[in-house]
C-alpha cells in the first residue's frame, strides 16, 4: 500500500489525485473528459495496492475500490502535480506586455479577407488579441452592421443596453461623452457592467474629422510598472473596490470593484479604469488620500505618451481589444467633420476557444502535410507518378469540377489509408487487401465529416460499381489498378451494385473515383498541398 | 485654507474628495454624472479655499482653480466617506442565504403574464432572484423557444457554444452528462468559461419521466457554513485557483479560478463547482491531501439532503437563478419516459439595472398615486366632483374609447399642474392662469415621453380651439370651465386655430379635451388610480 505514486524519476502522484483522475470509460466519458463519479464518491483513505510501469504508462489498481486506472507516460507530464501554477491565459503571465516603442513596426494587423477565410491568418490574429490585447483588421465592408460580422466570425456578439451595436458618431445632447467630439483619454468600456463585455470592436465607416485619431495603451503594461515603483500604491489599489455606474432612463448599472484585479495567485487579471463613470469613493476619511495618490499615479502612467500606441482608424478598418486589459482612447476632433465608427462586444472566452479548435485544427493539417511531404513522395504502386502526386491531381480534378470543398478534401485524401494502415500499400501489391478506402476513412473520422471520410470509405467499392455497370470502364484502369481491382474482389454482382448505389455517398464516389483513374499523369502541373490547407482547415473546423 | 470640510455633526470630507466629486455642469453631464475632467487635471494641493453652510447644503470654494461646488446635505449624508463598505449587489452582503428549510412556504414563485405586464410583480420577482438567489415562473407557454422570451423581458441572451439556447432531453452519445437520463449532484454551470453566464433559465415543456426532479442549493450559504466550522479549508478554497475545461469538435473553453471567490473584501462573490469538468489539480504534491479534505468538505455541505430544495418543474414552468451562487441538481430518471426542458443563459447585471429601473418607476407611481390621494381629494374648483375623481372619470373615457396607452395616461394625468405648479388652482379661480397644462407637463416630463406630455401640454388650448371650430362647444362647457376659459385667454382666433392643428399632439389633445369636459359626473362609478399602475409604469419604462 502506498500514499502515492513514485515514478523512476522521482515525480510524485498522491493517490486520491492519480484515483480522482482516473481516465477509464467508468470515470469519464471518452472524448469529452467530463467526470462521470464525485468526490464523495471515492473513499477518504483511497492507496496504491500495486503500480505496474511499462513502455507506455502505468497500470495503478487502489484500495480499497479495486479499482484500476491507466495513466499515459505523456499524460502523467504534463499533469504533473506542482510543475507550475495553473494556466491562466488571462493574467499578465500570458501576455507580452508592451508600451508603444515596443510595438515600432510590429502592430498587429491582418485583413478581414483573410481572417474570414484563411484559418492560419486568423489563428495568427486571434493570438495577437489574447497576447498583445489588440489586432487591426483592414479591409472590412465599409457597411453598417459589418462589425457584428466580424464579432460572429471568432465569438458571440454580448448584446447590451446599447443594443447589439452601437453608434460613436456626434450626438446633440450626448448621455456618454463618446458620443461627442471631446477628447477621451485612455480608459476602460462598461466597468460598472458585470460581467464586463470583455472584447471591443470598433469598426470605422467614416473618418473625414480633423483630429478623431485612436489610441490604445497597455493597462497590464501600467500596473506592472506601478507594482515596481510604487508596491504600496499598486498594492492599494488591488485592495479598494470602486463604484463605477451608469444610468439614464432605460438602464441603472452599478458595479464595485478594484482598478486593478487580480488572480487567486496574486497576477494582474483585470483592469477597470473610467474616471468618467467612477463614483463617490467610500473610504474612511484618513485613507482617502492616498487612495487618491494612487489613483493619480496609476493614471500618469496610463497617460504617459509613451504608453500610448496613437494610429488613425481609415474606413474599413476594425481594432479588436481586450478590454480587461488594453485602455483605448481618442483625441478630439472637428464637430462638423464626418466621423463614424460601429461597435460591438463580444467576449474572450470564445476567442480563446476558437483559437485552441483552429490550433488542433492547423496540428492535423500539417501532420497531413508532412504525411504527403514523407510517405507520399514515395512510389505509386506501379504507377507513374508520386502517391502524392497522384492525390493532388485527383484534388485538382474535382475542384475542376466544381465540388464542393468536402468532395475536394475527400479527393485529396482519398488514399491517405496507404501511409497510415498497418498493411503498407506495398502489401497491397503482393495481393493481400490492405483495405486503405476504410483504414483512410477511419483515420480522418476523427477531425473530419462524413461527406469527406464516406466517399473516400466507398472509393474502392466505386471502382468496382463502375466495372460492373460500364463494361468499357475496364480498359481505363491502369494496369496496376486493374490488378488490385481482382484483389479487392473484382466487379460487382447485379445485386450487390444496386446495394452500392443505395448508399448514401455512392454518387460522390463515383465522381470520385473517375478522376481518381484520371490522375495518374506524370506531366500534370497542379497546385501543391498548401492551396488546400484553408479548405481543409475549414472542414476540419465544425 | 482646509484639508477638509467638517461639518456640524462631525462628518469628514476631504477637499480633493469633494472636489473630485463636484457636480456642476463643466464638471459633469447632467442626468448621467458623466464626469467632464480627470483626476490629473486637478492639483494635488487641492484645498478649501471657503465653505459656506445653508439650509440646502454647503457651497465650497477650492483653491488653487478657485472652482466653486454646491453640495446638497442629502448628497453629502448619502455618500458621506467612511460610511459602510461599497455597496456591491453581487456579495454575501446584499443575500439571504438560506437551507431548504428556510424556504419553507416562501420559494419565490411567480406567474409568467404578471411577470410580463405587471411591474410592481417583475420588480418582486426579480428581487427574489438577486436576494434568494432564483425565482420559479408559473404558466410560461409550452412553446420552443418561448424561454428566450422570459430571458429578453429583463435582460439579453448571452449566447454559447451551445447556441442561443440549449435543449436538456436525452441523447444517444451525450458529450455532457445533462443530455443523458443519469442523476446530477448539484454544480454551477459553464465553470470553464469567462465571463461566467451569470444567470441560467430552464423552462420545462414536456416532464413525463418517473424521477427527474430539480434541486436547488445555496453556495454561498455553504461557503458561509464552511468558513465558521473549517475556517482553513474555507481560506485553502478561495486560495487555490481550479482548472475547468470543455472540449469538443467545436469549442475548446479553458478557465482557472478558485472554487470560491471572494471579492477585494474578502465577502463570498462567487461559487464555481462542477466537478465534472475539473481539471487534475496543479498543486505541489504535499498540499493536495489538504485541498482534496477542503474540496470533499465543501462537497458533503452542498450535497447535504438539508442544504436542497427540491421541487419538480411542470410544463410551463421556469425556473431562473444566479448561475455565481445557486447550484442546480436533478435526480436520475427513467429514459423512456418523455422529459424535455429548454435552457438559455443571460446576465445578474442587467436584472439588477432592470429591477433599480423599475423601482424609480414604481417611485414615481406611488408618488402620483400620493398626490391622487392628498391634493386630489379636494374640490375641483367649482366643479361637482374632487380633483382626483375628474381625472379618473377622463381616464376612464379614453380606455373606453381604445385610447392607446399614453393617451389614457394623459388623460389620467392631464390636471396634475393643479398640484404641483407654483400657482394653485385656486388662484385659477381668482382670474390668474396658473399654466397648469404647462407646469403639469413639464414636471411629467422628467419620467414619461412626448406621448404623455404633449397632449396635457395642450389640453386648455384644446378648449379654446374646439370653442373657436365648433360653435355649440361653448355650451358643452361647465360654469367653471366657461370661466376660465376667459381666463385663459378665450376662443381662438381663425389663425390661431389653425397653427394648432397644425401641431404634433393636437388630435390627441382634442381628444382627451372631450373626454375632460365629459368627466364631472359626482355619481360615475370608475376605477381606481391602483388599475392605472402597471399602465403608467410601462410607459415610465422606456
Amino acid at each position: 500500500m502506498q500514499t502515492e505514486l513514485i515514478r523512476q524519476d522521482g515525480t510524485r502522484f498522491p493517490a486520491l489525485w492519480l484515483r480522482d483522475n482516473c481516465q477509464c470509460g467508468t470515470c469519464q466519458i471518452p472524448g469529452s473528459g467530463q467526470k462521470l463519479f464525485d468526490i464523495t464518491d471515492l473513499a477518504r483513505d483511497v492507496l496504491i495496492a500495486q503500480a505496474d510501469e511499462d513502455a507506455d504508462g502505468v497500470q495503478v489498481v487502489f484500495t480499497p475500490d479495486g479499482h484500476r486506472s491507466r495513466f499515459t507516460h505523456t499524460w502523467l507530464e504534463t499533469y504533473r502535480p506542482g510543475t507550475a501554477p495553473p494556466y491562466d491565459d488571462r493574467t499578465e503571465d500570458a501576455k507580452a506586455l508592451w508600451t508603444a516603442a515596443d510595438l515600432e513596426d510590429v502592430v498587429p494587423t491582418g485583413t478581414w479577407p483573410s481572417f474570414a477565410d484563411d484559418p492560419t491568418e486568423r489563428a495568427r490574429c486571434l493570438e495577437a488579441l489574447l497576447t498583445q490585447g489588440f489586432v487591426i483588421l483592414h479591409g472590412v465592408p465599409v457597411a453598417d452592421r459589418a462589425v457584428l460580422g466580424v464579432a460572429r466570425s471568432f465569438g458571440y456578439v454580448r448584446e447590451t443596453n446599447y443594443g447589439e451595436l452601437f453608434e460613436v458618431r456626434v450626438e446633440q445632447k450626448p448621455a456618454n461623452l463618446a458620443f461627442s467630439s471631446r477628447p477621451i483619454l485612455p480608459h476602460t468600456d462598461n466597468p460598472y457592467r458585470d460581467p464586463l463585455p470583455t472584447i471591443q470592436l470598433l469598426h470605422c465607416l467614416t473618418n473625414a474629422a480633423a483630429g478623431g485619431d485612436s489610441g490604445l495603451v497597455d493597462g497590464f503594461h501600467a500596473a506592472a510598472t506601478l507594482r515596481r515603483e510604487q508596491p504600496d500604491a499598486f498594492d492599494l489599489l488591488t485592495r479598494t473596490p470602486v463604484t463605477f455606474r451608469y444610468a439614464d432612463a432605460g438602464a441603472d448599472l452599478s458595479t464595485s470593484a478594484p482598478l486593478i484585479g487580480l488572480d487567486a495567485l496574486g497576477r494582474i487579471r483585470q483592469i477597470r479604469f473610467n474616471n468618467r463613470s467612477m463614483r463617490p469613493i467610500a473610504l474612511e476619511p484618513d485613507r482617502i488620500a492616498a487612495f487618491y495618490q494612487a489613483y493619480r499615479a496609476f493614471a500618469e502612467l496610463l497617460y504617459h505618451p509613451g504608453a500610448q500606441l496613437s494610429f488613425r482608424l481609415e474606413p474599413g478598418d476594425c481594432v479588436i481589444f481586450d478590454n480587461t486589459r488594453i485602455l483605448h482612447a481618442r483625441s478630439g476632433f472637428t464637430a462638423d467633420g464626418a466621423r463614424h465608427l460601429q461597435g460591438c462586444y463580444a467576449d474572450l472566452d470564445a476567442a480563446a476557444s476558437e483559437l485552441a479548435v483552429l490550433r488542433r485544427a492547423l496540428d492535423v493539417v500539417a501532420q497531413l502535410e508532412q504525411l504527403f511531404n514523407d510517405q507520399g513522395n514515395s512510389e505509386y504502386l506501379g504507377e507513374p507518378v508520386t502517391q502524392a502526386a497522384h492525390m493532388l491531381q485527383t484534388a485538382a480534378h474535382a475542384e475542376a469540377a466544381g465540388a464542393p470543398d468536402a468532395l475536394v478534401a475527400a479527393a485529396l485524401l482519398h488514399d491517405i489509408g496507404h501511409f497510415t494502415g498497418h498493411i503498407s500499400g506495398g502489401r497491397l501489391m503482393t495481393g493481400t487487401d490492405n483495405r486503405h478506402s476504410h483504414t483512410g476513412a477511419d483515420w480522418l473520422a476523427a477531425w473530419f465529416p462524413p461527406d469527406v471520410t464516406e466517399p473516400i470509405r466507398l472509393h474502392v467499392a466505386a471502382k468496382r460499381y463502375l466495372c460492373a455497370v460500364e463494361p468499357d470502364y475496364l480498359q481505363r484502369l491502369s494496369p496496376a489498378s486493374l490488378y488490385t481491382l481482382n484483389v479487392q474482389g473484382g466487379p460487382m454482382s447485379a445485386a450487390e451494385a444496386d446495394q452500392f448505389a443505395a448508399l448514401p455517398h455512392a454518387r460522390q464516389a463515383t465522381a470520385l473515383r473517375r478522376w481518381d483513374e484520371a490522375a495518374k499523369d506524370p506531366k500534370a502541373a497542379v497546385p501543391s498541398f498548401a492551396h488546400y490547407r484553408p479548405l481543409l482547415t475549414r472542414l476540419l473546423h465544425t
